[in-house]
């Protein structure tokens, strides 16, 4: 499908001044002696943390960065491609709640396996991602490990490591090699995402996370995380110019670390509500920056990262909940997103991961992935000897043509129901969220782990207690 | 905002062949000797009811048709322009049955009347239609001029007339030159939607009204009401060539009957589900139907009417009411659609209008609405003086820039929150459509009616009641 480009080459231009201006004028603040002393050794002007970057050794940077890549799955079946017009898709990352039914609660070790096996279950989403809920019952210091481990052994689509530590960090990459069997050969084979410091800085420990993922040629997803109004100015424009120059300052860390490290431009574009200061998801201004940011970043010519996925603030799996969601993930697909997080499961402003709601993206997103293949026209589809069969004000169900194709001619739901009223009545009168419960359940009860050697899971499970040990926990 | 099109120029020729081999080989019944000798005289091939069309000579009649013309309001302020780049909506129309929180029953009189004035309140609707719900505790014979009556009275905006019988559509045509002061002048006063009787037919009851509405010189839209695999081939493209015949097929009827009468080219395309045998609304196939509608009728040059709207098949306001309608009126505002009916209300596949569905559905089109408006992207937009202000790591919320638009700048919400749990669930820990219910409520009691000339009143009153006698109810 073609892109939904909006941008005029006026546009463009102003707003490519406008990053430029930020990156050479405003610079960006490191919060980090190394990574100051490289930008310093790469001819960048850095004053006390600031660097104010040449916009066109940026670019240079830029250019060294693969425009496209493979990230590998352990089982190669699963194996996904990054960039061109390829799309990658993940549950949501992050929630420290989840929610189920009517019940909302904090997040267990539990949930983070249950929402594992949600994302091994679905063909939709080609990644569980790494912390599709904050496990609150596990030790902070090394609940990363329980986490890699689960995404490790539960699934077998590529992942992603932990970023919350430079410690945390280097146990993906050594946990990694464990499960690939060896240290990397410049492949792709885990990626971290991590956070600007809205506005134009980046801390220590995000910076100690690239340069670790960069180093060992391992994939950064950089993504600058804007509230416009609260971490950027209250204008898409202007937010849109914030975004590229923080996540260009971010790309060129990870050139200076290493030349071609595999790298994804990131955007997450929301506003503040004025009202009541809390942050928005699904609105106008959201899905108009997602078509921009895919056009500027196709222009850039590195895989793209929306910050679509399926956003809202509702506090249920509501109709509020499926309007906003969709109103980001359709601009997501139209801008041509490579990657999208918080495609299944997002509630509640991020807060929360909802079972129910897990269930209603993952319709949506079938929904969506069907709708954005292309259709094929040509003579035989246009069904002439059907209509020779049924002439004038007859009707097609029986039609040999019909009845060649009915089981597969269209869309077949998952959640959604097409019942009239008085069977879908006597069924129980249930909503599609209280459907969505029997739905989860049944997949959980369903789910069989992928087959993984005995010995490589003891020697996973080795380290991870060694670490803990470690760490004291 | 630019359309997005989808067809290649190769799908678009198979199309049109497409079309035109079904003008011309299959041809277009229609149950109306009038009609066939109109035709006939015309030069077209007419053999029993079957009508055979040059398809040059139905381009020529296309041509003939007004490429975009004003509809007039009695409120000049509310008169609209249908073609070009505008966008016209109505609320549902047609359903039997209204849906008011759990209660579900048959429409009455004062259903009606309530769609009406919410129709009025919000600004996001343009026109009430003319049939927003079956009233069904009116006869069936003189019901029509109730409905005329008031979507003439409570509204005053461009309204739909009556097309059930010729004796109606005639009726349409009296209380319009009584409400607006005399006959017409060659001024859009009033629109009827007709429907073919697909595959390849027009019933006599449908030729008569359009007969009276083009003669009249007033709008007819025309809605071939496809749902694929039923009254069209189990395919979009199949569907699309046999939408664009019928669709030419009556707009040539038009202009027999009246060289420039104006009309719209319908399209209402979506898929039968071969589970149940239910209609199907929302799915890919309808939205993939919408953009190549879109794409086709602009090469046509004539207003376009989009079988968008907020459709479902989902039988309360739920998740999936919502992301169903999203997925058909998104799409139909990416193809550019002239007019949309069933913007407000849809629920159960149209044989529900649903209070609350109603709320739900306009805050989606106040944000479409919005997301549709261009971009200002200029020096200014930038916000260069916030970034200046605020510098590295600090916030937006106090910058003068932020402060000086924080009313004006992001999209407000009707019924979404973005309340945290706290907040929410201190207030009731109501969902979407629970809020929507106290909005219209609210918004019922707040209506008041536009003004109306007391003698202009008693004229369409008495013309009504002579015309209830007439028809002995």
């Amino acid at each position: 499908m073609p892109r939904y480009d909006i941008l005029s080459e006026d546009a463009m231009a102003v707003l490519e001044r406008g990053w430029r201006r930020l990156l050479s004028d405003i610079g960006v603040e490191f919060l980090h002696e190394g990574a100051l002393d490289l930008f310093r050794a790469a001819g960048q002007r850095v004053e006390d943390s600031i660097v104010r970057f040449d916009p066109e050794w940026v670019l240079e940077c830029v250019a060294s960065a693969p425009s496209e890549f493979d990230l590998l799955a352990r089982n190669p079946e699963r194996t996904v491609h990054l960039g061109g017009r390829h799309m990658v898709f993940s549950p949501t990352q992050g929630p420290p709640f989840v929610r189920e039914g009517e019940e909302r609660r904090e997040a267990t070790m539990a949930d983070f396996e249950n929402l594992c096996r949600l994302s091994q279950t679905y063909d939709q989403l080609d990644t569980p991602g790494g912390l599709c809920c904050e496990p609150g019952d596990r030790p902070l210091d090394s609940r990363h490990l329980d986490m890699l481990l689960a995404v490790q052994t539960l699934t077998d689509k590529p992942y992603m490591g932990a970023v919350i530590t430079e410690g945390a960090a280097r146990d993906t990459m050594r946990m990694t090699d464990i499960l690939f069997g060896g240290p990397n050969d410049g492949a792709v084979r885990v990626f971290g995402v991590v956070n600007a410091n809205s506005p134009m800085r980046y801390d220590t420990r995000m910076i100690e996370a690239m340069m670790v993922y960069a180093a060992a040629g391992q994939a950064v997803i950089i993504t600058p995380f804007l509230l416009m109004g609260a971490m950027s100015p209250a204008s898409v424009p202007g937010s849109l110019v914030q975004q590229t120059a923080e996540a260009l300052a971010g790309l060129a860390l990870t050139q200076v670390v290493r030349r071609g490290a595999p790298v994804v431009l990131g955007s997450f574009l929301s506003h503040t509500d004025m009202q009541s200061g809390s942050p928005g998801f699904g609105g106008p201004e959201s899905a108009m920056g997602l078509l921009c940011s895919g056009q500027m970043a196709r222009r850039l010519g590195v895989p793209w990262r929306a910050g679509g996925g399926f956003l809202t603030s509702s506090q249920t799996a509501d109709a509020q909940a499926a309007y906003e969601g969709l109103n980001t993930m359709l601009p997501a697909f139209l801008a041509g997103a490579n990657f999208i997080e918080h495609s299944a499961g997002w509630l509640e402003s991020g807060l929360v991961a909802c079972y129910e709601k897990f269930i209603v993206d993952i319709e949506m997103l079938r929904m969506l992935q069907e709708e954005f293949t292309p259709l094929q026209i040509d003579e035989a589809s246009l069904a002439y000897g059907a209509h020779q069969e049924v002439g004038h004000g007859g009707h097609f169900l029986g039609a040999a043509h019909t009845l060649e194709r009915f089981r597969t001619c269209f869309y077949r739901p998952l959640l959604s129901s097409t019942e009239n009223f008085e069977r879908w009545k006597s069924k129980g009168g249930r909503d599609a969220t209280e459907r969505a419960g029997e739905i989860w359940r049944e997949a959980l009860a369903a789910y069989e782990p992928p087959p993984l050697e005995a010995g490589l899971r003891a020697e996973l499970e080795e380290y991870a207690a060694g670490r803990r040990a470690e760490l004291g926990d």
